[in-house]
């Protein structure tokens, strides 16, 4: 429908908003709307977008802190209010004794992390060759981006390993079978470097056992990175904070504004409790970047904080929103698409047709059609049927071999009669297939 | 000037934009001022903010295809368009063999084609252990992130190669020196891996001879990638487009449309002839994102083509921007900051105080006061008095132990009247340094 060349005149605003209408939006997938249940929401907000027009209009750079000073401390100002929303330690937050940073995603944040304290081992174990020894842990719910990190940073796919959960712990890492696997690795001669427990995965929204995890990190001298990347956001209201309990033995911990804190894209937080180690890992010294802030080194130059060199002013979009909404109302967004989760859940228990795979903790409600063992993809034609009625779109998971349909509740605009209707269109759709 | 911690309740958005005026904005290093010399400018214009409230407004999620197909389809179509104004070779568009892709930074792109090029080498080489013989070339005056994203991507820091540059070069990688280091190289049992060759440097603007490089690349088998950063924008102007002449001897190239291209941030364009074997490194294949069209493989799946998961929609701003402006007024654009940069420069040629330091090719003037023995720093003094009078914002380099004062013309705003009056306050605070 477009042309395959640029024009060589410019084009009246008019054709070209024309053809966001004609040719755009009819192939976007609507994140924003009211009846999208896949994946994991991405939160937009007229504050967020406010943040953005800011940020955009601005247009700063703020690699360096003299570079534009105002973003580097708005950005420590708003890590802090974040940590301090989720009861991080004070030794997360600038405040006291760590500090935080924002990143486009987290598998950035990540990969930041990762080269950091593989840094910090391969200074210890005295050369570069021994990274083919290092060993990082997760379960195998992990989010797929962290063996995408793991990659990235050199450390060999063949010593990734994704230590397999299974029903009986709701899909969360034993610890004990983490023990197993590193003592196992020491034995070989391997190095164990790196253990990522997460808050809410994304298949089911299972949480690992933060502070068990973090007493066997301890022992072994594993990095603790704690991926809260959906779930974390709902870890300001104090009847969810317990999942977090522990982060106090974790190194550094992430979270993504941008999911279901009403913050428009890209927006993840990152917290450390020792810079240092980022910054002896990513930071860079280029003569034509030396002035006297950073040379007296009272100031963060966040270049060294991340991959890139450039960086927007995201932290306008998260400080509008935290204003604009106050805790107060932030916890109610939370709360209420909670509660809207737990009747779809109720829904789907009263219905004998169907059943509830894993137990809900959050906004996400993993279920099935239960099958007759002659209609083994019963629940991927479900899935089928209800995202080409074009009225909802749902998305899948497989869980220990079983195919469960994912519906997560919570982007900015969907209210109670969104998820009753979604219900009645899974009824409906489900009642064709079994006829 | 702000709370320590975040309210609980909503605060009204007119308390928000005050605090944004006396808080923030005086504290912004003020990067679209058309007195901001700095550094490598940040281009912003009402056509790129235009399409960042379009992408933060649809705030889409265009991961893989199936997850917003449109945004996908115009990210493909733009990068083709805009290939083709710098006039690549079909090996580089989806139109030919290749493809393009944006991502938020060049520093993010040269991870990726290191990865790329890294595994490629990994897998011929047959074993993860050979990562400590790989290495990776470039000049001393290359951006300094390239070292940054080979050690990111596990090449030891001892196995990069800066080819020491100089005056009698301009300031250009000479394919000779490239040449005995690599020999010297492989003679150690290294394994050459990739060259990075700049148009335009940072410090000078300095250009590598693509073609003789292209060469020597292709006879030892380096990847080459070439980092056209700021200078890429200029090469849609025929005039300038001989720079980018070897390019076919090239296995990815970059340039920044955030810089000089009206375009706001961020907005890194990425090309490479071999989009399976970024693809074979980056991508993965979990569960949860199974879709009819990827399977098909008939669709561009742009997570693998890049670090993160999540991605904005950031062709919607480029897409504008070259339409709004065509290919006419974009190239008037470069034109009249060279014109504004050709006058700047002859301004301090006539003035026998000061001299051009090394030749100008774009919009970058490197000059300096002519400095009598006993005033070392008198130049360093200078930039202090310039950015301190709070008129204007300048930078510096170091070339070959010179200190020499940098002055990049191309904000949006910037006019020949504000050239001026920069040379004016230059004349004024030079008078006074040698009073």
């Amino acid at each position: 429908m477009l042309p395959e060349s640029a024009p060589y005149c410019p084009e009246p605003l008019q054709d070209i908003l024309e053809d966001v209408s004609n040719c755009i939006i009819p192939g976007l997938t609507h994140w924003q709307s009211p009846n999208f249940f896949a994946y994991f929401h991405a939160n937009a907000s007229t504050a967020g977008f406010l943040g953005e027009m800011l940020c955009s209009g601005f247009n700063v750079v703020g690699f360096n802190w003299i570079s534009s000073p105002a973003a580097t401390e708005l950005e420590s100002i708003v890590l802090d209010w974040m940590g301090k929303m989720l009861k991080l330690p004070s030794s997360f937050l600038f405040s006291g004794t760590g500090g935080g940073v924002l990143h486009g995603s987290t598998c950035e944040a990540v990969v930041c992390v990762l080269a950091a304290a593989r840094d910090k081992a391969l200074k210890e174990l005295g050369g570069w060759e021994n990274i083919t020894k290092l060993v990082v842990y997760a379960s195998d719910q992990t989010h797929f981006t962290f063996q995408k990190a793991a990659k990235l940073v050199g450390i060999p796919p063949s010593n990734s390993r994704l230590i397999e959960t299974s029903f009986s712990t709701g899909f969360s890492l034993s610890p004990e079978n983490l023990r197993f696997v590193i003592e196992d690795d020491i034995k070989s001669g391997l190095v164990p470097l790196f253990l990522c427990a997460t808050i809410g995965t994304t298949p089911s929204g299972a949480v690992d056992p933060i502070a068990e995890l973090g007493k066997v990190a301890m022992e072994f001298k594993l990095w603790l990175h704690i991926d809260a990347v959906y779930a974390g956001s709902g870890c300001i209201c104090p009847e969810l904070r317990h999942y977090l309990d522990g982060v106090e033995l974790a190194n550094s911990i992430s979270m993504n504004p941008h999911k279901w804190f009403l913050t428009n894209m890209d927006c993840c937080c990152l917290w450390i409790k020792e810079p240092k180690l980022l910054v002896d890992s990513l930071s860079t010294d280029p003569e034509i970047l030396r002035n006297n802030a950073s040379k007296s080194k009272a100031v963060v130059d966040y270049k060294d904080w991340q991959i890139a060199l450039s960086r927007r002013f995201r932290a306008l979009k998260l400080w509008v929103v935290i204003r604009r909404y106050g805790l107060a109302n932030l916890m109610y967004h939370i709360r209420s698409d909670i509660a809207m989760a737990k009747r779809f859940e109720a829904l789907v228990g009263e219905d004998e047709r169907f059943e509830i795979v894993v137990a809900r903790k959050f906004a996400l409600v993993c279920f099935r059609l239960k099958p007759k063992v002659e209609e083994e993809d019963l629940n991927c034609k479900l899935v089928e049927a209800i995202n080409s009625s074009g009225r909802a779109f749902v998305s899948h998971a497989v869980l220990s071999g079983i195919y469960v349909i994912r519906c997560a509740i919570g982007t900015t605009l969907t209210q109670q009669h969104h998820v009753d209707a979604l219900w009645k269109l899974i009824q409906d759709k489900a009642q064709s297939l079994l006829m």
